[in-house]
């Protein structure tokens, strides 16, 4: 297929017949594929097998003499709380252990937000009644939809490559002392893989916020999650970055292990300088008999140290980077030459950001859907799932066989470039 | 020692040489003993030793067939759901399945009051200034803590043997729209011990509210730790008695494995009616993940069905019945015929709740502490840990190894005589 753009309507009329053609032929498999969610698969969940029986009845104790089956050390097991310092690049003394959901984590330090407010805060959030949050898009609804059911209003700013788009950020920020805060996902972004670069930390961790009590929410929620192990992406510290910016108390950060472990009974923490760290303890300490302790063991002792890590995370890129490599050399044959849709090649993460023709995203996953192969919902990784261009599709390739991948992503193609020229047709 | 009453100056004036005599060999010994924290010992957390290693590679699997690592049923597996409804005597669609600590979902139940408000609710908790939660007592610290943390103003109710003072209970709820829910632990009261009544429990089922969004937090913590097989105290469904009564959602109902099997590693729930859980749902799957189904999984495996946790629990009791036997057969000798203390004979849970002569339970507690002996900390079982009587004195036998509950005890018992007269001559 030539450019899309070059196509006149005779052509694109017998393109349209050919994919058509295509089409049916897929549906006639009648297949039942799903791609909608960035789960790890079976393989990767097998890796962990030793973490179902590794602790003996005389191996629960933590390093400082703690019974992990009972009660105690409300904020995690000093090993666990290392365990994350080191992966995340900071002090375990900066580290609050939480459950198997960071999602929880950062749910829970925005309802603390909204009903005691923050260090800096004149009030609870609850009471500013028109909060905004910033958000980078594409990003994982997830995080949209926290901030949502607890009543900010999404701002939207769009994500380059190299993070969000600081200029516009800086602008809002300094503006709108109502804008407590921004979901950030720095190492291979949610849906794009993106990186952000040492100056957008920088920038971020230095801007003028007329609230006082401004967040960053900081999901480092891939920062060990490579595919090369020879080209792996990195980030500054950004708790070092905001106090030496003299916002020592600007940022959260959150990682887990529900994609090193398994994704829905890892361990997870919460990161922030003393000030920050402090203040929630004050109210983790009311809300919780701590985290499970028995489960951080069970972490540690699978995997005791950063080496250890890296082994892992390497036999985990083992068995998802070739369903990345498949989608990315698919999309790259379907696609050349067309002008029809781009995509970044993530080094890291769960995930690759497709955009598809202006205005076909719903049309495509419609279609797709309709051939068997569930797609994550176009718009999803939009604020109020509106996507304002309708062009962006998150591909999750981890968790189908190989060949699913390839059945999916074929018939992705076939639908995104029949969704295209039928729109190119229309707009003749 | 006779009745503190009936003594006279001289008398008691004897009596407390010879105490001080007994309190001085004691302090002589140099103990260190723990009794502040009702804690499982090390022998009840073996029990459940095949907790850490009853699950294999291939047997990660709920019944529903969802893999138990990976992401899915948000409001846990089914068994695990089953598990909680059998214990609490509801249905399994009552019941949604929370991580390792019951005080948390409670925490987090609270707090969605405050942002969101609940079914009947006008506006948010956190907008209601002059929020008011009952408090029966004496009372669990912890469940203390979290309402005044939230802002509640703590009114407290006296507990009698039945249950709480109802005719209180009644008239201040009728009364007072701000009054906006109650703690209850209904069978086995900690610390008493006690166990509401069926009259009582159908009175809060029934019982006229100002308040139309009014709630009961019904802590189930000890539903089946009964110490004597032959003699378990019973509740009535307290769900189904709201319902009948035509107060579906007054109530949330809490509960939790932490003492079946390990209390920093546990499963918990919260059961309610079915508004009510389509009520919580929505925010559930907004705050988290789910809970962790891997722990849920091994829970089943371990205790399959109400006869297994049958077993589990008649095997806990009989490691601290002889905890709770010791204590009460030195209080008895200690105490017979001396008028200076009073205390229940539970038939389940975890403590024993000493009545101590009237404005010295902060010195016996103070005493103990010089001795040696570390008890829970005078009035901690009152709102504000304010005793008004300054005579309640929480006992937790569990811990500790039987010889050091027997020495500990009669410590106290010693500080409490000593404490009594010294009061009784300023008295005088």
């Amino acid at each position: 297929m030539s450019s899309i753009y070059e196509m006149n309507r005779g052509q694109l009329e017998a393109e349209m017949k050919d994919l058509l053609a295509r089409y049916n032929d897929v549906k006639a498999q009648k297949l039942s594929l799903d791609m909608t969610r960035g789960k790890p698969c079976t393989e990767q969940l097998d890796l962990g097998a030793e973490m179902l029986s590794c602790l003996k009845p005389d191996d629960v104790y933590a390093e400082d003499g703690s019974d992990c089956r009972n009660y105690g050390l409300p904020f995690g097991i000093p090993e666990a709380r290392r365990f994350f310092a080191q992966m995340i690049g900071t002090n375990e003394n900066h580290v609050i252990i939480g459950n198997n959901s960071s999602l929880t984590v950062m749910f829970d330090t925005l309802m603390r937000a909204l009903v005691f407010g923050e260090l800096g805060s004149t009030e609870p959030w609850s009471h500013v009644a028109n909060r905004k949050w910033l958000c980078p898009v594409p990003g994982y609804d997830r995080h949209f939809l926290v901030t949502q059911t607890l009543g900010f209003e999404l701002i939207a700013v769009p994500l380059n490559e190299d993070g969000p788009d600081m200029d516009m950020v800086e602008k809002l920020c300094a503006e709108d002392a109502s804008i407590k805060g921004m979901w950030c996902m720095p190492l291979y972004s949610n849906p794009d893989g993106y990186i952000y670069s040492p100056e957008v930390c920088e920038r971020l961790a230095s801007m003028k916020t007329a609230a006082h009590d401004f967040r960053i929410y900081w999901d480092n929620a891939y920062v060990v999650h490579h595919l090369y192990e020879d080209n792996r992406g990195t980030l500054p510290d950004i708790l070092s970055l905001c106090e030496k910016a003299g916002n020592p108390n600007r940022v959260y950060e959150f990682a887990s292990t529900s994609k090193i472990t398994y994704s829905g009974s890892g361990i997870s923490c919460i990161a922030a300088n003393p000030e920050n760290i402090a203040h929630i303890r004050k109210f983790v300490t009311v809300q919780s008999i701590g985290p499970d302790k028995v489960n951080e063991l069970r972490h540690v002792r699978y995997i005791p140290d950063p080496a250890a890590l890296d082994q892992v995370m390497k036999r985990q890129a083992e068995v998802i980077r070739p369903k990345f490599e498949v989608t990315l050399d698919i999309l790259e044959k379907e696609f050349e030459g067309t002008g029809i849709a781009h995509w970044n090649k993530p080094l890291g993460g769960y995930f690759i950001s497709l955009f598809v023709y202006p205005g076909t995203a719903r049309k495509v996953v419609a279609l797709a859907k309709e051939a068997g192969v569930a797609l994550t919902p176009a718009g999803a990784t939009y604020p109020y799932a509106k996507d304002p261009r309708d062009e962006n599709i998150r591909i999750a390739p981890t968790y189908p066989s190989i060949n699913d991948v390839k059945k999916a992503i074929l018939v992705l193609c076939v639908c995104a470039k029949l969704a295209a020229a039928e729109k190119r047709l229309e707009e003749m």
